[in-house]
């Protein structure tokens, strides 16, 4: 099993914090040592850093902690490899671009049998999670060769996921940058922060944060892991088949598929 | 007019020595202030760093001086902005998946009247050089749906490149991650290191190499750039018009458009 990590905010925020406790998962406190990855949106454009190499001992997780990157969307990831060799090629987040907007997409779970059609989008490497991924764009854009809201896509999307579940487990994140998808097929967590913000506290490091400190009133922040990052908050359980759509960090569309 | 770096070897070969020379004239050497990014391929996997702003400031240009990262193929560029504002979206090198690959492209010059269809791949960003980029890949797509050898694919290239030259200035590079394509409409110059290896001494920082100590007898790479980065090496220049195809070191193809 990998861990997801996803952030969506209403002001550009840093992940520093969650993402220190996501690294250490990566090799010390978890065994998810087999890549890992983050893609940092700003404006239309996409940061991305990746390394196939353990976070807890990678150069570039390093400077990805130290250097508060702000966003307003974010999508990181790390591997236990289950599906494909141990590679950059293979390392979430997976990026295409689709109606001239940078998508984005990790995947936590394992599919088998899933039938990746030489369609448009094709994956560069070998794990089932961007053959799905290339399979969602190539069933959006057969749906909707030009650009449509979000909300007229989300049945696409959710029929897909629905249909991905069927092959295994599929817990994912997807956004274009502007909205966060997710979807839940066996465990995910969210979490939002607004005024009156606390301290937090991360399971998997020595590490405090006072968010008061870092915030203005009307900051509204969420962020969405595997499993809480947290001990001293109240983290909600997605429910297996749950899917929530966030913007800005707060959920504007939610079902269960 | 912004500055382009290219590599092409036959072992994975690391380019701090090169990309520190670049990276002087992103604001020190040169005005170039306007950010930088460099593409390096790890096997069919593409590790990109970019940043809108001068890369003589940047912490992570900082890194990539700092971190040895080896590769067969790097496209790298730094930006004085001509068309469209400083922002991530707007730095090169742009990237897009084409038949399961990762293409990347760096662009040098300035185009004006170009036509950026409603096509298939379409601009994240709004530069004049992501807009033929997606041109370029477009008119691939078309003339060859399935993926087809370089060799087939050159003319198309170059008939693309002899187009955008009309328009304006067009020097650029172009890979999938095995090959290195060149196309030179103003000014690129090229060399090929080979043994015996000698020292270098870079133009624009007070840095020598002693590549002999960096590399085995069969190592083979060559360096593009805008303009020599050495002040003790022969350079060869493109002439205006000329285009070159790169792999693993040696130029396996040119001629002139």
């Amino acid at each position: 099993m990998c861990e997801l990590l996803g952030m969506s905010a209403n002001v550009p925020t840093d992940i520093v914090f969650s993402f220190t406790g996501l690294m250490q998962r990566g090799g010390r406190t978890g065994p998810h040592r087999d890549g890992w990855g983050i893609g940092f949106y700003e404006g239309r454009g996409l940061r991305l850093f990746q390394d196939p190499r353990a976070s807890s001992e990678s150069e570039v997780a390093q400077l990805v902690q130290r250097y508060p990157i702000k966003s307003e969307v974010v999508i990181g990831h790390i591997r236990q490899a289950n599906v494909g060799q141990v590679c950059l090629a293979n390392t979430h987040p997976f990026v295409r671009e689709l109606w001239g907007r940078n998508w984005c997409f990790a995947h936590n779970g394992q599919l088998t049998g899933l039938v990746g059609a030489t369609s448009f989008y094709r994956p560069v490497g070998d794990t089932d999670s961007e053959a799905a991924f290339c399979d969602l764009l190539n069933r959006v854009r057969r749906a909707f060769p030009e650009p449509v809201s979000v909300e007229m896509l989300l049945p696409v999307l959710v029929a897909a996921c629905a249909s991905y579940r069927q092959l295994g487990v599929f817990n994912c994140l997807l956004s274009d940058g502007d909205w966060l998808f997710s979807f839940c097929s066996s465990k995910l967590a969210h979490i939002t922060r607004r005024a009156p913000f606390g301290p937090a506290q991360l399971k998997d490091a020595d590490l405090k944060v006072d968010f008061q400190a870092e915030t203005t009133p009307n900051d509204v922040v969420t962020v969405i892991a595997t499993e809480p990052l947290t001990d001293n908050e109240q983290w909600t359980l997605y429910q297996p088949g749950e899917w929530r759509l966030w913007r800005r960090g707060e959920c504007i569309a939610d079902g269960k598929a």
